[in-house]
């Protein structure tokens, strides 16, 4: 099976979710954001499937993932689908629930850290939303931040098999994707990362402990990891981090 | 096996999609909600679980459903596991993950539906950010809303088993949600929402089919129905209808 994940050139995004799980089970994967459209990827490529009224089953936004005839949406569902297939999911019913319930809320929190600079509307300019930014961030690095990181580390010390992963004792999508979200807060709110990440060892250990495998480091390196950037989920600006 | 279900007095929230489920399966079930705080229910139930360190795997939020020693948190995830066991989902695994992705597209829609009115914070109040939610509400109607409900019309109309439903011929958990957001768009936003469903046939239909389901309706009828209110997700200020 060679997978093909669909999402938007020029940005890691809710995409990077579903890379970092293909990249770490060493799977079989086109990124159709790295194919030229000359060869049939890009844009094109995707709205073929988002525009299309041939498609029984379509997806309402990208990421989207085609798995033989199976084209699947919404990043949790993709992965909840390749957490079984890549083995990066427990085998257990109770244990496939409580990690999807874990990358749920992930998504809820990559929401509310897009909203930081996008509260009033995603087709808008964040230029245009600049002072609603500015209180929606502070509202984020006061409130919401300092509420999902204390839940995850309280997840990580529940955790009764002593590692660094939040399920068991072995590494999930769910890690891959927590150690995502840490990488690019950092990015996008270095100083108010840096004090919610204070006294929550657990959480900066597993950030390293999925950067630092063999795969994803080699990922990482390659050129087919975009760099963060202030077109895509995670922006920098530095008014909005004080 | 009687289900308990927790979540805040005194609106329908995220809770009713959870309800609606059950009520349509005419499963057993508590709702915390409904119980006085001296019988053991109420908000200091919910905190017991968000608050305890005793809790292996806690939700971040509720709703949450206790079944047996199971705790199981955030709505998609709540409906996956009892979908498959009150029968309001397909059997086979390709059309369990696309009923869990049009849930999943409707939790992402109804996270746009309560953020018109708390653009900047859900800890503020309305009050505190009219300015942003007018704002907020102008691209919802304009463009979130019809672009939302023009993808499950869409979805509606692709699915080759004619019948009112998004998922072959079978009513799916995801039909309950999806008539229950159209009922509370109808309360938010009743001028929006009737030009956004003029030209939408199937989804007024799939709507009408929810609410004429027995259960459905005696369940509405009942005192176990809250009503719509402004302490909700769905909340009427006509300010941010027009």
């Amino acid at each position: 099976m060679i997978y093909e994940l669909y999402y938007w050139p020029g940005i890691q995004g809710r995409g990077e979710f579903v890379r970092l799980a293909l990249e770490e089970a060493g799977a079989k994967y086109v990124d159709i954001a790295l194919v030229s459209e000359q060869e049939g990827g890009g844009v094109p490529a995707l709205e073929k499937f988002l525009e299309s009224d041939f498609v029984e089953r379509p997806p309402f936004a990208p990421p989207f993932l085609k798995a033989g005839k199976q084209l699947i949406g919404q990043t949790p569902n993709i992965l909840f689908f390749l957490g079984e297939r890549l083995n990066l999911a427990p085998r257990d019913a109770a244990g496939k629930l409580w990690t999807n319930q874990l990358q749920l809320t992930i998504s809820d929190f990559v929401v509310e850290i897009h909203d930081t600079h996008h509260p009033i509307g995603s087709g808008l300019y964040y230029e245009e939303q600049k002072p609603a930014a500015k209180r929606r961030s502070q509202d984020f690095r006061e409130n919401r931040l300092p509420k999902f990181i204390g839940f995850f580390e309280r997840v990580l010390k529940g955790n009764s098999a002593r590692g660094p992963w939040m399920v068991g004792a072995r590494l999930t999508y769910a890690d891959l994707s927590m150690a995502q979200v840490i990488a690019g807060l950092r990015y996008a709110f270095p100083l108010a990362t840096r004090k919610a990440l204070q006294a929550r060892p657990r959480l900066r250990a597993l950030h390293d402990a999925v950067f630092e495998r063999p795969r994803i480091k080699r990922y990482v390196a390659s050129v087919r990891r975009v760099a963060f950037n202030n077109d895509d989920i995670f922006r920098h600006y530095s008014g909005l981090d004080r």
